[in-house]
């Protein structure tokens, strides 16, 4: 789905997504997903959280219970965080390559849906290189089958806008007098459009989307936030920056679009830059990240950096949603 | 192995699958696996299901014990079945994917069972495109390891066969009066062999496999079948209806091996088909499906479709014979 | 790291792998591991073997704690067995592909390391092409984070090393009076310099490095052994003969390296060429074999070989390293 799609697309993904009692049933979009609901996934997240060193939260709360990473698109990062979400709360994971077997040959995504689901398979979390597909897949599973969406073309990834705003909410506290920078690609960027979603509905003082025009996101896609094209402009007394990776294959092919050193210069975050923001912004990326194109890697390793813990943060918070979807399926028999 | 080889090399290989107290220790083919040991295997698969929405079933009774996935064909479903078979008895799982490495290598297959063996692996899942492997590999595994054919060339697949005929055992209840239809490309059908072989065991009334003449099985592939080679005239009165999956890149290449449209014109399972079996009859298939080539989409959908339920069945048989394999080696020290 | 590198490295390598108090904290080299300490190790990997048939040794010792797998070369056997190794004591194991995912969207190696660290992983098993990775991570990560070299480069593989000494010791008791020949090509084995390290530390009596001109390695690079060239000299009396795999893409391509006829002639371990070792001298292959080419299959199979016991001490030796380095950081906060 993207924004410009019917109104009632969304709507409809959005309330797909809970039950009749207003439980979280799949998690497709944080678009529509409201602030206490929201609120509370975060506050469920914190608890998985441990000091570093010590050893990860577990939980027994999912012996039993069978999740299948199911991606279409090749991760490391987002499949591994997953994997141990799953195994730590004690559910049987199913790690599946789907590139490499079933769509060779040839079977339709819902009939690998059907077979997991016959497989007694609870939660399956997957990653598509299409929009819709997750709420397509959420709308012809049976009930007691739950749909994560771990990233949806360009169009959102959820658990990462919510391991962003958590980690936000970590530094800043509360959100309403925050400045918050988005950089880079936004247009053809999932972790833009969940971040900003999710920053909507936790009332963000400011939201500013700032790239090249090319790379500028539709005028209505995110109602409220600044689209901008100058970077020190728009980390101006910002509170938090948050680089996007840059595709590289994008990257100087394309008319008006930059090389990676006109890139850096222009909107690469680095020392220099942050310059504009405040003293105690906190730089944000969502990985894997290119060191020297958007972002400058020293800056990636200094005290400013809230960039690992973003990734503790993932893993607490895909344990959360787990936890949470598991619980809506269980008290639903 | 395949119908043209000596009476011997099949007898062998059922024997060698019973230990000397005739307890199954391995999987290898279902020909010449008597009727009383089937049986109770499909009925300590049904002990494994569960109502849909439950829990899966689960034991621990293979915690401590480890099952090797060796998989030198690709597969998603039969190894996703057999890995979580394994996860919900408590076992290790070790999943291997062979292409990418050790035959890289050029390690010979016998040096991966030793290796392996020597990793203390208990049950070696094996699937393989060339004939005669689990055999070859069941005669030299030290006594107390397992071998499981999850797929033998065209030659067989018999944990497919076993939840075929748990399936159809569970709607017709007794194969005396049956009449089962088998459809498609015969000859290169290790899960037509299978379930041929299983069906015949438990004394199905009628067996007809029906084909295009070039995919016809040798006439004395499976004795006591009827090989048809026209649709109307095979589903006529039957009780169940099993289309095989079509490997598309057979279609049209070959003399004789008709076009995508004329094999569903003429071979394809659907609604106008199906007119001709019996009103109540199932309609099976082994997956992954081709929809409109060897099946009607709508019909695989449908009120007689077995389908889903052959895939819930396939983990149940495959943890009853993982647990009875299992148990067979425990109690042979 | 390789001979021509400077010795502070090296003295910093092995120091670096242990903390304060002298405990394990890392496995990075075998060089300067002292006896005391490689001793201990072999003796806990001797606790955890079991009789053949019996079930693998287990325990829950690392229960709670997360074993990453981070191959950058494919691997089958080594990769199996920390996974194993892993699951056998309880750890929650992430097998990460990384070829075909991270490298691809061209993350650094550092930048993977601290993703990993950040999802609360324990211990990072390390393979990888390059010489000097492991060290160079364990120098990066936060002091509650194990990393174990699983093969580097030409350099080393230090639980190699430890499984090959362990089954020395099974069979032979003590070093001193031994004589071992290690033959291949010794210049590119990071399993022949592992080994010669710790046979060297136990005090082997004499240490025989055999190959061919070109594959001799440098001078100081084992200081005590003798560097020789021919086979049958070299196996004189010879307690211990280990056969290296010999990288088929090598033979016979670069001037001075042999064809594999003219290999196994004058390089090859056969049943001929054992006759100048003791009657009693065991038979060593790290595995994977090229039967024909470095040995002669039916004495890999005959009874003077221990190579699969190799395979069953290379599952204890990770057991008791995972364990050691496990119970270092437990005691370190």
């Amino acid at each position: 789905m993207n924004s410009a799609e019917p109104i009632e697309r969304l709507t409809d993904e959005a309330s797909l997504q809970l039950d009749e009692r207003g439980h979280l049933c799949h998690l497709l979009t944080l678009k529509g997903l409201e602030r206490p609901l929201m609120t509370e996934i975060l506050d469920d997240a914190e608890n998985y959280l441990t000091a570093p060193g010590d050893l990860p939260a577990r939980s027994r709360s999912m012996v039993g219970r069978t999740v299948a990473n199911l991606f279409f698109e090749p991760s490391t990062r987002t499949r591994a965080s997953f994997d141990l979400a799953g195994k730590r709360l004690g559910a049987d994971v199913l790690n599946l390559d789907v590139n490499t077997s079933s769509r060779k040959k040839g079977e339709s995504i819902l009939d690998t849906i059907y077979t997991l689901e016959a497989m007694q398979v609870d939660v399956m979390v997957v990653r598509d290189a299409s929009a819709g597909v997750p709420a397509y897949i959420a709308r012809h599973v049976q009930p007691h089958v739950s749909i994560l969406n771990a990233g949806e073309s360009d169009v959102s990834h959820p658990t990462q806008g919510l391991l962003d705003v958590l980690t936000i909410r970590q530094h800043k506290g509360i959100f309403e007098n925050l400045a918050v920078a988005i950089v880079g690609d936004i247009r053809h960027s999932r972790v833009a459009m969940s971040a900003a979603q999710a920053l909507t509905t936790l009332g963000v003082g400011e939201l500013r989307l700032i790239s090249p025009p090319v790379m500028a996101p539709d005028p209505d896609a995110v109602p409220g936030a600044r689209i901008m094209d100058n970077l020190g402009d728009g980390l101006e007394d910002a509170d938090v920056v948050m680089a996007l990776r840059i595709q590289r294959e994008r990257i100087g092919n394309l008319d008006g679009i930059p090389g990676i050193d006109e890139y850096f210069a222009n909107f690469g975050i680095s020392h220099e830059s942050m310059k504009r923001a405040k003293p105690d912004a906190i730089v944000m990326h969502p990985g894997p990240m290119n060191r020297g194109i958007e972002i400058e890697g020293s800056l990636a390793d200094g005290p400013n950096s809230v960039i690992t813990q973003q990734v503790t943060n993932g893993v607490a918070v895909r344990m959360a949603v787990l936890d949470r979807v598991s619980k809506t399926m269980a008290t639903r028999n």
